[in-house]
Parts: C-alpha cells; structure tokens; sequence
C-alpha cells in the first residue's frame, strides 16, 4: 500500500528521518515538506528528503493522502488551526509529539473535536541531535512507536499510520493516552530533567570547568540527554506537566531517603537500594 | 625506571588492567597478585595478568619495590593494618580508592601516621563492570590518574608512582585531598546516585516491566552506571559522605526549584536552565 502524497509538516529530524525510511522502500510517490522557515525546507530539498516544498500551507496540503505533524508539542495547536480550513475529506492525520495529553486536547481545540481520521502517535526515537541535517532513514529500525488512538478514532486511519511505521522499520504497539504519558514521564521526560538539572548544578559551581575536565565515561553517558534541544524539552516538560510532577515527587522522595540513608550511615539501605536498581537495569537491558 | 616487584593487593578490573598495560611495556619484571579469593587469584594467573599468585599477604610483600591497593575503599583499613608488619623499607605503596580522605585516614588510623612512601591515588578509569575478567591494557589509556600527595608524603615516591602511570598509558595530575573529593562527588558519586534512584524508584513502581521495554536509548545511556557494583558504591557513598551530602543538597535544592517552575508553568525558568545545561555539556564534550 503505497502513499501516493505524504505531506510532512516541519521537517525536521523526526519528520525528515521518516520521509527518507519511506523513500527508501519506495513505500511513498510524492513527499511534501512544510516548514516555517524556507532555509529548513531548501535543505531538505537539498538532500533528497522532500520531493517538494511548500511554505503555503493550504497548498501543501492538497491532495493529501497521509498528514504527518512532526512539529514541537508546544506548536502544535495553532498549527492544527492553521491547517483546520485546508483538511480534505480522505485525508489522514497523524503527529509524532513526545506527549499525547496535551496533543489530543490541542486537537479538540483546534478543530473542534478530536477528528475520526487524527490518529495520535509517537515514535520513541530521539536523539540528541535535531533538525532535517541530521534526519536518516535508518532512524526508526527496530524501535517502537506508540499510537494512542481515541475512541472516535477511525480504525482504517490507525491502521493506515500503522503501516506507515511498520514501512519505517518500526514496530508499532497502541496504548491508552494517559497511559502512554505516564510511561514517557517515568523514562524519558524525567530523565531528562535530571540530566539538565545535574549538569546546570555543576555549571553553576565555581571551577566548573576544571571540575567537568575529571569527568569519566559515565559522565559523559550520564548527562548525554542533557545535550538535548532546550526548546523541545521546555514544550515536553510543560506538555506533559501532570504526569511528570507525579514522577518528580515521587522521585524526589525516594532521593530524600536516600540521602538520609547516607547520613546516619544506613548501608544496608544503601546496598539493597543499589542492588535492586542494578538487577531492574541488567535485566531490562541484558 | 622498570619495576622489580609489582605487587598488586586486590587483583579486579583495576588493579588487573594496570599490570597488563605495564606488563605490555615491558615496565614490570615481576607481577605478584594476592587476593582474599583464592579462585580470583587462580583466574588472574590464568588470564596472564599475574606472574605469581600469593595468599600470604606477608609473602607477597616480600622484596616489592611497588605495591599497588585495588581494593574496595570499604576494606582499605583493615588492609592497611594486616600489611603493616610486613612493610619494607624501600616500598612504595599507593592505592586506587575512588575518596581519597577516606583513605588517607585510613592510613593514618592503621599505619599510626601517613607513611611517607604512600602515595594516594585514583584513576578516573571505572567502567560498569568489575573483575579481573573484565581487565584489559588499555584501560588507563588517554585517562586521568590523580594523586594526592600529603606535605608528608617523599617526593621520591610520587614520582615513582606518576611514572607507573603514565606507563600505563594515563596522564597523571596532582591536587589536594579535599578538592579531589568534592570533584568527584559532583562528576562520579553524585551521578551513580541519581541513576541508581531513577532505576530502583521505577523497578518499585506498578508494572514497570512494560515500563522499561518502552524506554529509548538514551535511557539506556542514562542509567548505564546504574549496573555497576553496589557494593564498591555503597563503600564510596559512604567513604565520601560529607562532600556528597553537600552535592545532594545543592542538587535536591536545584531540583526542586525546577519543579516548582513545571508546577506553575515558569517556561523561561525551564529554557534557561535546559539552556545552559546544553551549552555546558555541548562544550566540554565537544
């Protein structure tokens, strides 16, 4: 099943990697790219990306078989808005935000209600690395992508987005909402946080420099999340705001006790606690 | 300057891999392991790290012109005190504890003052696995060793230790004992903490198995020091505790400041810090 007309709106990593899985297959005829910025959509022009650009919208959109929304979540309402007039009857949605919340409820917004063909999605794949620049077609082989269809969601649209990513070299699992934003606070969205927050704290320190000269290795992996867009993670965190305070506190907590531990000198504390923290991670990533 | 007798107390990764990266330079005649585990000893031997295999301590210590302590920082005292009747005069002795107040106290408390052919030391060298298995030549290579010298300590054998080193393949630098561990604390201890945290506080949580199969890899990468020796990390939490307990205030206070910005939707707070967390990590890791 081939997408005769895949129209990417923002072209980015995320969206641009896609658009290169797909062309590779030959899963799709035409690309389209929209981006607020041209220099973005010469780019991907530039490098075999996108088929075509368009920086009008209604144009880019006509046509359309297949939508994909791959623009910041903190964008992504008035984007839903600007597109309202333009959607054709046989057209389908998708977008690919780190947060599904907020997403479904900027769709409600904009249009009004959460439209059958709109299905929400999310492909776990980031790297620190951003923008069409650094976009490759190998981006989704063997990782998972999260769809999170509504109960008004038709089902020949989730499964049309679920071809696509399986086209990509995903493999595609469907979860409730919510749902979906707990499990991202618990291991992205909060890592993340954690990695900002410990590498600004050291910065912030009098002879940071010489201090982060005598970091190791597991420095350097520790703290590669923090290397991250800042823009995108301010959006993720504010999006996914309920569900991360939810993880904050809890972990906050648990590092309260720890760092109590340490100071009566606890260790049994201390060693079952990092026990168990090395079982969970041997077997999850053995 | 080649070594007559290199005695290491402790044969695991770290005392492992500096005897074959000296032994690779030909800058050892003699290597004697000694370890509490006979088995440790045995599969030293056999993997070529060690020259001669000793249960005794007192005959391992017999004639060495260098004696290296690879051992848990948890244990170094009782080490120090079961090697002091056997200390000859022109032996040198250095240690690879990852606190080194810790240790020099140690010293002191065993030894009756700081010996002056002691030479405290740490190489920045770890990595998640531990064992004389897990040994390997290079590992010193392109890292950092510091010594912490005490106004007590021989210029003599400093110097004979920094040439053992960077024989391995390490650069070696000087700084005081306090500094070195507040450093440490912000770059190693500190983070070891937080992964363990992160990972055990999501292993407690409800079906943290589905959990963990969506978490991406960077991730992975985060909480990659979550599998390293609990017990070697449960020593060093505690050996180093003041110093650590100073960083888990600082960053708990960061922390929370950070969620008090998510919890009221302070966005700029939230980009400046990601911001300046991005330009640190992008800058000392570039």
């Amino acid at each position: 099943m081939k997408i005769k007309r895949l129209v990417i709106l923002g072209v980015g990593l995320i969206g641009g990697s896609l658009a290169l899985a797909l062309k590779n297959r030959t899963a799709v005829a035409q690309v389209v790219g929209w981006s607020r910025r041209e220099q973005t959509l010469l780019k991907a022009r530039e490098l075999g990306v996108i088929d075509q650009a368009e920086t009008e919208i209604g144009k880019a959109l006509q046509g359309a078989d297949l939508v994909v929304v791959a623009v910041p979540v903190g964008v992504m309402e008035p984007l839903f808005r600007q597109i309202t007039p333009y959607l054709e009857e046989q057209t389908i949605i998708t977008d690919t935000g780190s947060t599904k919340g907020s997403v479904v409820e900027a769709a409600r917004r904009a249009f009004g209600r959460v439209p059958p063909r709109f299905v929400p999605g999310h492909p776990i794949a980031g790297i620190e690395q951003s923008g069409v620049e650094a976009a490759f077609a190998d981006l989704y082989q063997g990782r998972r992508v999260i769809l999170t269809p509504m109960p008004e969601t038709e089902h020949a649209a989730v499964d049309r987005v679920r071809t696509m990513w399986e086209q990509s070299g995903a493999e595609v699992v469907e979860m409730g909402v919510a749902h979906h934003d707990e499990v991202l606070a618990a291991t992205s969205h909060l890592p993340h946080l954690l990695a900002y927050s410990l590498v600004d704290c050291l910065a912030r320190m009098d002879e940071s420099e010489e201090m982060f000269r005598f970091a190791a290795g597991g420095f350097r992996d520790f703290t590669r999340i923090a290397s991250s867009d800042p823009q995108m993670w301010h959006d993720i965190c504010l999006a996914n705001r309920e569900a991360l305070l939810v993880m904050l506190e809890r972990f906050s907590s648990d590092l309260a006790q720890l760092t109590h531990a340490i100071r009566c000198g606890d260790g049994d504390y201390l060693k079952q606690t990092f026990l168990r923290a090395k079982q969970a991670r041997d077997k999850f990533c053995g």
